[in-house]
């Protein structure tokens, strides 16, 4: 486990550098990865109607299946800049392309920062020869440094599989944002691995495994201005090229990437802003899984239960509310509220919890809400975090 | 303008009171509005799954159209109580009928306060003879004092008009709630006239009254456990009888409990939970009602825009993420965004506005946001308040 070089750069053939160029004051604020050989490629990005600049050329260029760098900035989204955000952008990419000698189509772009702001396009263009100088497999952390914002700590994930008698790497890292609600805070990932797979193939796992990580936590990655999921394969591991998600090598691979975007969904919440708190909520028994999701993100939701967490309070009726408003027509005599593993709801009426040892489970750093109907066998879990004071210290600006 | 007495009581046909019994210490916390004749009555309830018994209670009771007295406590929710819940709600609209010396089918009730806990129902029952002893047109403003949870202060609001020659009074009093979601938190109102009309005219401008003021607010009175608007009609003034919502009189009247509504929600908004500034949201040409009323809502329940209004901090960045968010396909070159009368986002890009005298005016009182789409001519209003670090405090609880 490369854990001093940092986990992007842990999978052969990747490069990685972050340095500070100046769009923030005395931080590294911009990123490179770079893949030696031309990696199968793939990403996800937002949903939203003012999706970035760098996203739209992202996800433009990603329709090749291949790509061999991604320059990522923090400090400005680049986002609501209209025409002169995307010369910006492709301007940045055609610098990068230049200096690396590759194909300007193959760089890919990143952002996150304050909305409506030009990017300070100099500065990263002078920053761009000190960051190629900087590329080496050591540089991994540093580029996870680079891409963060108001998180306290860099987020990264590493595992490996034996596939075909090779071993492949999937390394990753991530930066996180505020976790009071979905769509409003961008959420960055960037996964590689040296596992020979088809960027078809690639494109579905990846969109499958984001599906149960990124977009189950109370940060939803469909929906900021500038969210996005880069994953780069450079094949070098060697493994037989994998060519269906659920071939036997397609299930390692899967589970792989699973373990990474999972990791680091989980470090994104628990590095939330202000958080003090990891809140793990279960719904089972729903109709289906879009109902067990949308109950869950009704609580993960309510500031009013994410501040009642904050305090400590076994205030389940919260909980309750939250999901009596859910726009899902539940029974209350089928439903059964369990909080910190103890009973507090059921057949429509307290069910008498000892109060004083609940309490005192509330003061533990991970809360467990269980939601268990009684209308089908689909189960989701969502992660959020608490709604503290920092929060609203943190956002004010 | 019987200010000093209460405006819901200011009505002929009205007494009320309020005291303290003991389900708070030391504040009035237990209110009771009586009808000298059996009045017209019709209300609006929350259609959260788990609504409280005394929701429960009422709704079934208005189904007669006719009602007599509310009794009202703050400080427990009687929701999540069950069967025993349901029991202690009839318990005490009993001995008020009896004390009353009136049917108990037209005593309506109304909670708020915690979830998940039962009524003191010996502290209520022993209130009710001192309750019912301080019943007085004078005692209006201490009903709408004991109705108060974290409301800084009364919400009261009175108008008049002349129909068929005789001037009515319309007159409410409310209680207001957390501010930072829909969904969420407890909202009461309760109006009174002595205009004559039916039931189901009633009833039906009530619902049309509460579509643009309650539920535009940014507390939806559709869905936390409790939220209640109740109307009672005396007939004292001698009206013709208002039979049709669409006739002179039916608008004249419609016009006030309109005035009345929209005071009252103002209110709320204006002594949100920890606000200090009231927000004022307008969404114009879209393609419909809901779209508009939708995307307003999508700013207005965004923490992260509240926190910047908090902040004073002119980051309109943030409304164009929660605006892009929403589930409407927008396109960025036909969307204008204006913060304060300053215009700082069209055609796909910033507009170059004087951050300057922006950031001068984000230090009013009052923000208002204007969208303005090109999608059709649908126009709606939100109101909201600002998220601020004394919210999470005062809920943390």
């Amino acid at each position: 486990m490369q854990k001093a070089f940092g986990h992007v750069t842990a999978a052969s053939g990747f490069r990685a550098a972050g340095i500070c160029c100046g769009i923030k004051a005395n931080v590294r604020d911009l990123a490179l990865l770079v893949s030696e050989t031309r990696a199968a490629a793939a990403g996800t990005f937002t949903t939203n109607s003012f999706c970035a600049a760098p996203v739209i050329l992202s996800r433009a260029r990603l329709r090749s299946g291949g790509a061999r760098a991604i320059i990522v900035n923090s400090g400005c989204a680049n986002a609501a800049t209209g025409d002169a955000g995307m010369r910006d952008a492709e301007l940045i990419t055609r610098d990068v392309a230049r200096m690396l000698s590759i194909d300007r189509a193959e760089v890919l772009a990143a952002s996150t920062g304050r909305i409506g702001r030009r990017l300070p396009v100099k500065k990263i263009l002078s920053g761009l020869s000190t960051l190629v100088g900087r590329l080496s497999v050591e540089g991994g952390r540093d580029a996870a440094r680079a891409i963060l914002t108001t998180d306290t700590c860099p987020k990264e994930a590493l595992t490996r599989r034996v596939i075909g008698r090779r071993e492949i790497t999937v390394g990753g890292m991530a930066k996180g944002a505020g976790m009071i609600h979905p769509m409003m805070a961008t959420m960055l990932a960037f996964i590689t691995t040296d596992a020979a797979i088809t960027p078809g193939c690639l494109k579905e796992l990846l969109r499958e495994s984001v599906e149960k990580s990124f977009n189950r936590i109370s940060v939803d990655g469909d929906r900021s201005t500038n969210d996005s999921v880069f994953v780069l394969a450079s094949g070098l591991a060697g493994n037989p090229v994998i060519e269906r998600g659920d071939s036997k090598a397609g299930r390692l691979f899967s589970s792989a990437l699973d373990e990474i975007t999972a990791t680091l969904a989980e470090k994104i919440v628990r590095d939330g802003e202000g958080a003090s708190k990891l809140i793990e909520i279960v719904v089972s028994g729903a109709r289906d899984r879009r109902e067990a999701t949308r109950l869950g993100f009704a609580i993960a939701n309510s500031p009013l239960f994410k501040t009642a967490m904050y305090g400590e309070e076994p205030n389940w009726g919260r909980i309750l509310s939250a999901l009596g408003g859910a726009g899902v027509a539940l029974r209350p005599e089928r439903v059964r509220v369990v909080l910190q593993g103890e009973c507090v709801f059921r057949r429509g009426a307290p069910a008498g919890a000892d109060e004083r040892a609940l309490r005192t489970r509330m003061g533990m750093a991970h809360i467990k809400v269980e939601i268990v109907l009684d209308r089908g066998r689909a189960e989701e879990r969502i992660l959020t975090c608490d709604l503290t004071p920092d929060y609203v210290e943190l956002n004010k600006r």
